[in-house]
This record gives structure tokens, C-alpha cells and sequence, in this order.
């Protein structure tokens, strides 16, 4: 029983063409998955699905990267390759030739994500469990050996790994269980986008408080004018001890983040989200430094476990934001709880996009079960953006996930929408259907788009 | 007068068919280049050449990865672009979309990097001059226009940079000079490799001093009592003073580094290379205290200018080994000599590969005329290998690389090269041409070959 086929689509959401919003970094993201299914011939109809998110341009460079790995797939016995992921996540990524063009990160890495969450969809659909109860089920030594420890040695050993799962076995069931019922906080990027007027500003914040959410988060950076006076509107609307962060979306330099967010500190940002470039781990620590105890997260766009250890190390962040499809999938990401459960620091999880919150609820999900063992100061990021492409889209209910319960990773677009937003040649791209349909319903008017993927 | 044509070729040289050689990291490299032709309708027969260099597979998303930034060159005025090459990076590595795949790093990067070095083989072909007199003959105010000093401020300014250059004009002209007459200083990878038997090491040491090489660089790292071994005879040969360079590739995480040097550290190695990941900064930094007054080396596979900042804020590298075509091209390598400049760090090229050599030099050439001014501790890696594929191939003389005087960045390679290391068309790869005959003559009997691009 081997792996017959690894199918790549290239589908994108025109979002740039309806939604006007976004931020002076991310003026017009069409929001794209490069898609991949995976077949056998073992004949009991489960296909795993996977994807690298991007935003547009380049998602057909990301579909070849893809393409890249097929031979590490296709022929391969289906039940080997899955009773062994961290093997197989290692082969992947330590092919001498291809680690060439990272290493670790980029295009190459994220086509390796896709491919590795494709595989954990098709191992949990054969298990009948939706990936996270999957995760949390398999034993410490099971999980540590999903995970490369190279170059985590100075950080975090297996052994200590080790503990730290074993240290979380008691309480699994009853949290599994508090899970089932009650399900994970969510907090809203939905009323912070620049583009809103400050009426709807206050409109929004009121609604995401009525709704449950736990958190919002504004967008900043563009003018600081703006930001002191759409923080003084949230804060008013929101009340006193909401938790309102904010998000720079890596547009400043050092200096700049620590000036702008002094003028901002008075009120009490949640946390300052991506304050500068990803790659500025010093940058990112002197800003926690200066501004504390304001805190400091980050996460979407780091490249590896690497640079997330040395994060730690640092001292420069207070929230880890993972992000499903940017290390090199599931495996890497239970490295990434790891360290953050060695560090103490919380996990709040990058959501946004297409399909990101579909994805990562269930790692946060793992880790609360498995990892960590904690929710308190704990939110996976929510936006209300192409769910209904999905077949097992996220539901969220009073501020929460609720936990998935379908067998997989929630990966699986819908066929229709497969055919319908592939480009170039799909019904939404070559003119047959009008934008507002292609983007999933006729914006309200004057509302800005998501920027970036939140 | 526009750009009509940004023509892509797969080149592959089967370098792990027939040189059995390499280290534990990259067992069988396949040295190959996704190549750019800019072709315009100006009508004065000159071409713009560039590429990235692979190690084999993945040079098909290399390549897509170029075939993206067509639409930023074709129909693009030629005047225009090169008359503001700055600009123009900027456009390619701020592009909101295809930001995204990295940022700046990884496939697109040095996608970026092709496009933006055989933008610079043009306009120095149109301006008679080598690449390295080009740069050499730029204002300040010109070489700064070129940097993007995003993500840098904290560590160097447009206005430090600027005083710098102004610092450094006075004696350009001598220097210039200068390296027509001397050359710049060259050290040897080659007697090196792993695979060797001692007695040819010995050898081949002895040969590289007889030769005027002011260092020669081992491989290191499989396998302790072998590396004490092969340093005995490497100091041996060489003699109690003369520069030996080793280096890792990578192998180790930071504990393992540390102990393994301390045992070779009675060798008195000139340097340590790539002792760990190059994401790892804190890594490296902690490497470099603990082995101090031992040096530290790396940059091959830094991503870019904001790692290579804080490799030096973190005093973690002694020595920093920019990179031809892992950056984003000639531009962030010109705000890389200027960081290594402001902190006093020297700059030893990395190279090897296919086309390494005959870039870099132009590089290491231009900053010591125009930036550091500096030749001394500084050399730049030789391996000899693939140069008879290049229409203006480097020339070692007496241990030095002379500088070269041809218009252009020494990037072309021959037509009949292209077409027949074509991949997986060309002759060599369907099977006509000989495995000796394609990797450019019968390698010596049990001569190992070089590793990744060493």
C-alpha cells in the first residue's frame, strides 16, 4: 500500500480586489494556498490535505517547491511513512541538496509544512481523530521523537522534553474532556483594522466585547496621531481591563518600535505584535527591554525552531505566536510548545488567512492537553475570513473554538472551491464571476480587508 | 529602450557522479546554477548575466523562483532600472506579495539576488568597466542609495555609512591601483576535504604554501580522532605560523562545538567556520566566548543583513564570510562590507561552488578600495573547480586572485556549457557525454570532491 499521488493546486482568493483595507505593509494580499493532496492506493477513501499559505504573487513558487518533494512521497509505503513522521519530517529536511536553499526556512521549508500537515491529516482521518486528540493521545516518548532536537540541545534536551510530557500526562483526559465542553479562548483582529472609521471602531470593539471574544487587536503604525486616538476610542469602548493588543506588522526599526510605543503605553497595549523585522532577535529583546513591562510577541513569520529557541533565550517576547504553515508543520510545532513550555512563555497562535485558524486551533489544542497543560493567558488569534471554503470549517461559539471533532487537521477545501479559485485558469480568475462573489460575499461597504494574514 | 527578455536556464554540473568526496553534511552535491540572461532592444549587443547557486535538486524552484520577477524587468525602461538599481531592489525585496514566501530569505531571496547581480553585469558591461572599478567609482552618496537601511538603524545609519565612504575616498585611486598590480591575497580549500588519506593531505598542504596560498581551510567535524590526526599533519606541513582555517559545516549543536574545539584548539586554527546553524547568533556567540581567543566564522548560509548585524552586535564572528548570491545580490553585500566596516570585522568571502569565485571577488575587491580600505587579515576563498565554464573565469597568481579587468561582474558562462549542462535536457544529463567528460576532466584517482560550495 503505497502513496500513488501528491496532487498540487494552486488556488487563490482574489481578496485584493473587493477589500480595500490592509496595512502600509501588506497593501493587497490575495490570500493563497499552495494546496496539496495526497492519494493511495490503500483504498479506504482518505486523502491527506495540506497547504502553504501565502499571499498572491509567488504561490506558484511555493506549488513548485512543493512539486520538489513529490519523489519523496509518491511510491512510499503508506504505513511506514506514518508510523514514523519524524523520520520522515527529518529526511525532508536534512536532504543535503534541497537544505541548500533554505536552510530551514522559506519557500522550501513552508512546502515541507504542507507536506508534513498533509501526511498528519491522513494519519489522523486513518485514526479517526481529529488531529489534536490524535497528538494528545500518543505517549511523551512518541513525541519526542517527532521532534529534531539539533541544534535545541543548549535550550532543551530530549530528556528534559521528556519530562516535561511525562510531568503532563496526569490531567490529560479531564482537560481533553474540559476541551469537548467549554473549548479555547479566541481573540478578534476584526474591529482593528486601519482602514475603519472611528465610528465603526467603537461599533466593532463593542461588538467583539458583547460577543465573548476575550481580546481584541488593532492594527498600528501607519501615523501615530491615529493610533493614540483609535487606542483612546478601543480602550473607551472596550473598558478599562480589556486586553487590547496591537500589531505593527514588522514596520518599524528598532528605535522607531520603542519611541512609538512609549506614546502608545499609557494605554496598557495587551502586547506590541511584530514590532520589527522577524529576523531581529536582539532588535525584538532591546524593545522588551525598554518598553517593559509592556510585552512583546511575535511569531508569523519566524523562520524555525532556531530562531524561536534564541527568542527565548533572549527574553524578547512574552507571547509565542506559532504559526501552522510557516516552520515546517506539526512536527516542528510541537518542538516550538516545547520550548515555549520550557520557557514558561505562552503560546497565542497566528490565525488568519485561508485556513490558519482551521489549522493551528488544533495545536493549541494539543498543547493544552499534552504540553503545556495551560489555557489561563492564553488566546488563539480569529478572523472571520473564507471559512466556507472549508468542509470542516472552525466554529467559534461565545469568544471560543470549539474543539474540532471531525477525523483530521480541517484541512480539506471544498472541490468546488478548488476548481473555482485555481489560477489562472479557475471561473474567479479568468472573468467569469464578479469579485464579490469570488471573495465569498458582497463586502460592507467602506469595510477594509484583513491585512496580511492577520 | 526597454528590457525584452529575462531567459532562465536549469545548469547542473554532476559534480556526485564521479568525486566521491564532500563531509557528512552534503554527501553529494551537484554544483548548479538557475541562470539569468536580461536581454534588452538597446542594440549595443551586451547582456546581463546572473545566477543563484544550488547544490542540485531544487534548482527547478531556483528558478521559478526567478521566473517570478520577470514581470519587474521585462518592458521596464533599461536606463531607468540601472540608473537606480537601489530603487529597484527595494521594489523586488519589499513587494508586499512576495514578501511573504520569505521575508528576505531563502529561495526568493536569492531569486532576487540572480536578477539583481545580472542587472549590475549589465551595467558595468555598458560602462566598460569590471563590476568591482564600477562600485569602486560610485560617490558615497551613490553606494548609500544603494543600501536599504530598514532593519539597520539601530546598529548603522545612512549618515555613519555615509562618513565611512568619505572616510575611505581619500587613496581610492591608489588602491585601485594597487590590486591591478598585487592582486588580492586567496587561501585554499582544496588539500582540505575530508575523503583525503594523509599522506596526500600532506601533500597537497605542502604544495598549497609552495604555491603562495597565505591559508589553506580543513574540513572537520566526523569524527574527532580523525580531525586531531589530520591537523597534526596539516601543522606539520605547513609549519608552526601559517594560517589553518577549519570548519564544520554546520555539524554541531553549541555544546558539542565547544568541546570539540577545545581539542583542537592546540592546532591553533585560524578560525572556526560554521560551527552550528547560521540562525543560531546566540550560538555562535556563546561559541566564540567560551573558545575565545579562538575565531569564529560564518556566512555562507546567513540570510541576510539583519543576521549579519547581530552576528556582529553579539561579537559572536571574527571573521564574516559574505556570499555572492545568498543575499539579495551586489546591493545588501554593499551594506554588509559597510556593517563589517563600522564594527571592524574583516570580510573573507565565501566561494567555490560554480561562479562563487568569479563573483565575490569583485566584492572583496571593491571594499577594500572604497570601504574598509583594508587587505590585511583578509583573503578570499579559492576552489578550483568549474572555472573553464566562464568566459572571464578568475586567475589565482602566486596565492592571489588578480583583479579581473573584463566590463562586467565575471558572471557569463560559456553558450555550450549552458546547453549542455542544460538540466535534465542537455547532454551531459540524457546521457550522451561521460561522467568524467561532464564534470570538466578525469579527477585525480581518490580525489574526493569538494562539499557544498565549501
Amino acid at each position: 500500500m503505497i502513496f500513488t499521488e501528491l496532487e498540487i493546486s494552486d488556488v487563490r482568493f482574489p481578496t485584493s480586489r473587493s477589500l480595500d483595507g490592509s496595512d502600509a505593509m501588506n497593501p493587497d494580499p490575495d490570500y493563497s494556498a499552495a494546496y496539496v493532496v495526497l492519494r493511495t492506493d490503500v483504498g479506504d477513501g482518505h486523502e491527506g490535505h495540506g497547504f502553504a499559505f501565502t499571499i498572491g504573487r509567488g504561490n506558484d513558487v511555493q506549488a513548485a517547491a512543493i512539486a520538489s518533494l513529490r519523489p519523496y512521497v509518491v511510491g512510499r509505503p503508506v504505513a511506514t511513512v506514518l508510523a514514523d513522521l519524524g523520520g520522515f519530517w527529518r529526511e525532508l529536511v536534512h536532504d543535503s541538496q534541497l537544505r541548500w536553499l533554505g536552510p530551514e526556512k522559506g519557500v522550501m521549508h513552508m512546502a515541507i509544512a504542507a507536506v508534513v500537515n498533509a501526511l498528519w491529516d491522513l494519519r489522523a482521518k486513518r485514526e479517526g481523530l481529529p488531529v489534536w486528540r490524535l497528538l494528545s493521545r500518543l505517549s511523551p516518548e512518541e513525541l519526542v521523537d517527532l521532534v529534531d532536537f539539533r541544534y535545541l540541545d543548549d535550550a532543551l534536551t530530549r530528556e528534559e522534553a521528556l519530562q516535561l510530557l511525562r510531568a503532563a500526562q496526569p490531567g490529560r483526559a479531564e482537560r481533553e474532556e474540559h476541551l469537548l465542553r467549554a473549548g479555547y479562548p479566541a481573540y478578534t483582529t476584526s474591529p482593528g483594522w486601519l482602514g475603519y472609521d472611528d465610528e465603526k471602531l467603537r461599533r466593532l470593539c463593542k461588538e467583539a466585547v458583547a460577543d465573548g471574544f476575550g481580546q481584541i487587536k488593532l492594527k498600528v503604525g501607519a501615523d501615530l496621531a491615529d493610533d493614540v486616538r483609535r487606542m483612546t476610542i478601543a480602550r473607551q469602548a472596550c473598558g478599562p481591563d480589556f486586553p487590547i493588543a496591537v500589531d505593527a506588522n514588522q514596520r518599524w526599526d528598532v528605535p522607531t518600535a520603542i519611541r512609538w510605543m512609549r506614546e502608545l503605553a499609557r494605554f496598557d497595549p495587551h502586547w506590541i505584535e511584530e514590532p520589527t523585522s522577524p529576523d531581529d532577535l536582539l532588535g525584538h529583546a532591546t524593545i522588551a527591554r525598554e518598553l517593559a513591562p509592556m510585552r512583546v510577541a511575535t511569531g508569523e513569520h519566524v523562520a524555525n525552531r532556531v530562531v524561536f529557541k534564541q527568542l527565548l533565550q533572549l527574553d524578547a517576547i512574552s507571547y509565542l505566536q506559532i504559526d501552522a504553515t510557516r516552520v515546517a508543520g506539526v512536527n516542528e510545532n510541537v518542538a516550538i510548545l516545547l520550548l515555549a513550555a520550557k520557557f514558561g512563555v505562552p503560546v497565542c497562535p497566528h490565525a488568519g488567512g485561508v485556513g490558519l485558524c482551521e489549522l493551528v486551533q488544533h495545536l493549541a489544542m494539543f498543547d493544552y492537553v499534552a504540553v503545556s497543560g495551560e489555557m489561563t493567558d492564553r488566546v488563539i488569534e480569529y478572523v472571520d475570513h473564507l471559512h466556507e471554503h472549508f468542509v470542516d470549517p472552525v466554529v467559534i461559539r461565545d469568544g471560543r473554538y470549539v474543539a474540532p471533532v471531525a477525523p483530521g487537521f480541517s484541512t480539506t477545501i471544498r472541490p468546488r472551491t478548488l476548481a473555482e479559485y485555481a489560477y489562472p485558469h479557475g471561473r474567479v480568475w479568468s472573468g467569469a464571476a464578479p469579485a464579490e462573489e469570488a471573495v465569498g460575499g458582497t463586502p460592507e461597504p467602506g469595510r477594509p480587508g484583513p491585512e496580511m494574514a492577520s
